[in-house]
Parts: C-alpha cells; structure tokens; sequence
C-alpha cells in the first residue's frame, strides 16, 4: 500500500480510546481494522481464488498482473464504502474483488493497445506471451467479473455493464486522441471520468449499496468516488513527469503517445511543441525526452496538481452529510493521501 | 444467405395450401415467411442501429465487419426457435442482435489473436486500422451485446455470461493448440463446443424461453443448437481445405496454425507432417500448401463431413418431440442446408 491507512487506523483507534468512545464506535473500528489488515490480504487470496479456474495461458497473463500487486484503490474503497453504513457483507467482499478484475482486464486491453512495455515494474503480460495471451487474458478476466456480479449480485448487474460501457468509451477516446493533437481539456476530462472515475464512482456506489445505504446516500458515496477518481488519474498523469517510482517507466504515457492533461496544458502553452508530438506519435521515441523537460518547464505539473486537490475537496465535501464513522474518515484519509502522492 | 430459407418457406407455403391447411397452420405460417424476408432484413438494420451510440474508430471496426454480412446463422436460429412456440416477440428481436454481435465480438478479438489478414472477402478490421482498433471495437460490441441483455431480457444475463465463459475458455484452448501439435479429438471437440457450439445453443434455447416454451422444450431447442454449432464449424473446418469460396482465403485456418480436425485427424494418420506442421507453427508459409495437399489426400475430409452429418442428424433427433410447425421445419430445412454446404 502506498498510502498508510494502518497507520490512520491506529490513529483513530487511539483517538478513540481517548474519548473514551461508546461502544458502537469501537464495534466499527474493530470492523475497519479486520477489513484493512485480514481483509487485504484477504483480497489478495480472493483474487488469486477467482483467477484459478481460468485457463491457461490466458490465465498466466491474469496471475501474472495480479500477483504484481497494486495499490488495490478500487476494492479498498468498495469495503470501505460498506463500512460507512451496514457493514461488509459477503457480497460485498465479493463485488471488491470484481472492482479489481475490471480494473486488470483494461489494463490487459491496454498494453495490447497501447504497445506497453512495462507495468508495475516489470515486463507486461503481452511481452512475455504476446498479444493474443494478453487479448484473451483480458477478455477472460472480464468474464470473471460478469460472473462473480452475477452470482454474487445479480440486481448490481446493469450498474456493471453501464460502467463497463464507460470505460471502453475512455479507451476509444483517449486512443482517438493518440493521432488527435487539438485535443480540448473537456475531451480530456471525458476521457478521465469514462477511463478512470467511472469505475472509482461504481466501486464506492456498490460499496454504499451493499451496506445497505438510502439512495441518498448512494449518490454521495457515488459522487465522492467519481471525483476521487479523477484526482487519482491526474496525479497518475503528473507522474509520468515527476513521478519518483511508478513502476512504469517515467515518461511512458508521453512515449506511448497517450492523452494526459500535463501533456494538453503543455502544448497548449508552447504550441511549438505539436511537431515534436506529432513525431512521437508517429514512433519516433527521440523527442521524448525533450518533451519532458518542457512539460516540466512549463510548471503545468503544479496546474494538474492543483486540479487534483480540487477534485480531492469536492470528494470530501460530498461526505459531509454522511454520519461520522472510522471508516468514513478512513475514506477522507485515503483521498488526501492518493491526491499528496508522490509515486 | 447460402442456404435457401426462402424458397424452403415457398415449398412449405404450397405444401400448405395443397394440404388445405387450418388457419392456425397458416397464421404460423405468415409469422415464419414474415421473419424470413423482412425479418432479415430487420436485423440487419438492427445490427447497423445497435452500432450507432459507438465511438468511432471502435464503431468503425465493428461497422466493417458487420457490414461485410455474414450468415447471420445464429440470430436466425434464435427466431426460428422462439417461432416454434410463441412467436417472435420484440424482446426475441433483440436478443437475435446480441447473437451476432456477440459472435462479432469474439471474430474482432480472434482476427487480433490470429493476425488474420481477410475475413469475410474484404481485409480485417485490425489491417486497416490496426490491432488497438480491432480490440477495442471487440470490447465495445461484446458491451453492447451485454447492454442489450440487460435492457430487453435481463434475466437470461446469467445464460449469456455463462456462454460467454464459454466462449473465452474456447479461444484459450484453441490457442494452447497453436504451439501443442499433440492434440487429441477429445480436446478438439471440447474447443469446438466452447468456441461456436455454446453460442448456437445459447441462440436456441434463448429463442424458445423467449418464445415461451417449457423448460423441458427449451432443454431440447438447446441440444439442436449444440449439435446444429458443432455440424457448422466442423464443416468451416473442412472448407478451409476443399471450399469453393469462403470469403477467407483457402488454407488461412492452416496457415495461422490454427487447430481444426482435419489436421488433428491427418496428423495422427500421417505423422511425418508433424514437421510441416511445427514450420508453420513457427511463421514459416512455405509448407502450407504442402500440408494442405497431405490433408486432402488422407482423405480426412470425407471423414470430418460425416462427423458433420451425425451431429446434423442428433440435432434434428432432438427437435422430435417439438409439435410440427413451419418454424420448426424450417429450422431442420437450416440445419440440412448448413451440412451440405460447400462454401
């Protein structure tokens, strides 16, 4: 985990304690505590479980993205969504694994599409198998994911597909935008809220309604996701520039010809930077560098950065109604912590 | 269309009035001749409708493939099927989309996987805009295909995401083969149920739940649409050597190492060729016409067709206990056509 919520949660614990809290507020704290130390690790056995019927290679891809581990943002929120209200039920455990599994199937698509050559700090799946194993290690996560909803969750299934719908949608445009340059800051922030916030916004809407939340309530979970997410994505995108570690490459979006914000801000402030784009666009990898070095120039990193606090504000802003609980202030901790990242 | 479902209707449409058929007979009887001529036609402008919310390039991968026509074999059957009890309901015109789009899914996904370079006479998808394109257009149908479902008939999402499963565990065994040439029938004829019978039977069964049939009628248009799948791609498999025009090139299965049984059978009786046969595997063209002469001469191809006709003649079998009806017969009239056929 690159964010520290096992240390937020002894912080609460003790917070607790001092107050000398009732005991419904430490029923729940125990009940956020087992979910972020047994219930990770949880996940992780979950994952790999749901991964074992699969056939390989296409299951080799699978294993072999998920067993790099990740941050696990996705299912984390899920739980935690739950949490805020009646709980974590088995469906719920459930659904945060078919977050993850969504989340690895576009992964798997992408490198196809996007020619990746490394992810979370190792060779990707289609360099080891190829395209095909990566293709069909995809599809078959997807599939994966259909089932457990359906078995699992059944009334969760048009929220699914809905959501699915967003995200392929995010992958076209953002693959239009690879031989776009003219790209407008609302194409890009489309393509943030179909690739990425979509499924941020359904993990935590899944999360609010399998515990059992009013639809009110459901909506701001939803809310505070879809905005968490779009924070999430923009500090991704800032970290292709300025990253220390990602696991990927620094510059590997800029390389691969991929649509960020820095990237639109950057040329939008030095036009004369559209040649040297379009000749990376073109797979000419000698300009990557220099391009770089002028997005940084240009401070529009600070920009997006600024931008991703905002959306990190009206995330939480959208949880005020919702009552206090150790696993809501988990939620504010963990989208200050996504938004301050610097890896 | 290659087989003549018109002039079947035409021949029935006679039969009928010679027969001074009752008006129950000939109201079927219209219903049925009504789905074959404009029906067709309904589906293509359906399929072309339920591309439109697409973005472009992934809709323009789809719309290439789509328009190039097809048999439309499985929407078909689905409508047939569902005209043997109830009638066609707008739910069952629906879900005639989601067959072929489905099928279209996994044909754009499969043209990646194999690097097939034609399909349907025309170039593929993935040659004029390149793999990312044929990726994600795949993905954006098979979400249209679960969108649809959801919408019209949302309590067979659970038949589909099963065939789905289906189909996927196919792809990977089918492409286990590329590099396995110590493959069994057995083994075949598990890809083979996997990889086009589930969606034949997926088709059928659909039509007639939503036609209204009992489920013991159901189980039985299922098993026609197993065994009506496994007689059609076992004579795909034997056009790839003897066809007179499939809209691929001859010897495209062969020459992207792709698994069929006339080669598992003319391995097994000629085992020299496994040689051959390893060069291919290996990107090697130079021995495919060699390999493809081999296969004819064994003789194998006689042997595939009569495999062809025994499921031809257990599909049929299990519409036995299904009242007699224009629908029905036309159904078996499909079935016999697609055995015979010769490209």
């Amino acid at each position: 985990m690159s964010f520290t919520v096992e240390s937020a949660i002894e912080t609460l614990g003790q917070a607790a304690l001092a107050r000398q809290a009732d005991e419904r507020f430490a029923e729940r704290l125990s009940d956020v505590r087992d979910l972020l130390s047994d219930d990770l690790q949880a996940i992780e056995r979950g994952l790999d479980q749901a991964l074992e019927s699969g056939l390989s290679p296409g299951r080799d891809a699978a294993q072999h993205l998920i067993r790099l581990g990740g941050k696990r943002v996705r299912p984390m929120a899920l739980l935690l969504s739950a949490a805020c209200f009646g709980g974590i039920s088995p469906a719920a455990r459930q659904l945060a694994l078919v977050a993850e599994l969504l989340h690895s199937a576009t992964l798997l698509h992408d490198d196809v599409v996007d020619e990746g050559m490394e992810r979370r700090g190792a060779v990707t799946a289609r360099r080891l198998w190829g395209n095909a194993v990566s293709v069909l290690g995809g599809d078959f996560v997807l599939v994966r994911s259909l089932e457990l909803t359906s078995t699992h969750a059944p009334a969760l299934m048009p929220s699914l597909v809905a959501t699915l719908r967003q995200l392929i949608d995010g992958e076209i445009r953002q693959l239009r935008g690879r031989t776009q340059l003219d790209v407008s800051e609302t194409t890009y922030q489309l393509i943030l809220r179909d690739k990425t916030a979509s499924l941020f916004r359904w993990s935590t809407q899944t999360g609010a309604t399998l515990g059992g939340a009013a639809p009110e309530a459901c909506d701001r979970l939803a809310r505070f996701g879809e905005h968490l997410g779009m924070a999430f994505q923009l500090v991704d995108d800032v970290l292709d520039y300025s990253g220390q570690q990602t696991g990927k490459t620094l510059l590997a979006d800029l390389a691969e010809g991929k649509l960020t914000l820095p990237l639109v801000l950057a040329v939008a402030a030095r036009p004369q930077l559209a040649k040297s784009l379009e000749r990376i666009h073109g797979g000419d990898r000698e300009p990557v560098e220099y391009v770089g070095e002028q997005v940084i120039q240009s401070g529009v990193c600070d920009v997006v950065r600024q931008r991703a606090r905002e959306h990190t504000n009206l995330a939480v802003q959208a949880l005020q109604a919702i009552p206090d609980s150790p696993a809501k202030r988990l939620l504010v901790e963990v989208a200050h912590q996504l938004a301050a990242r610097v890896a």
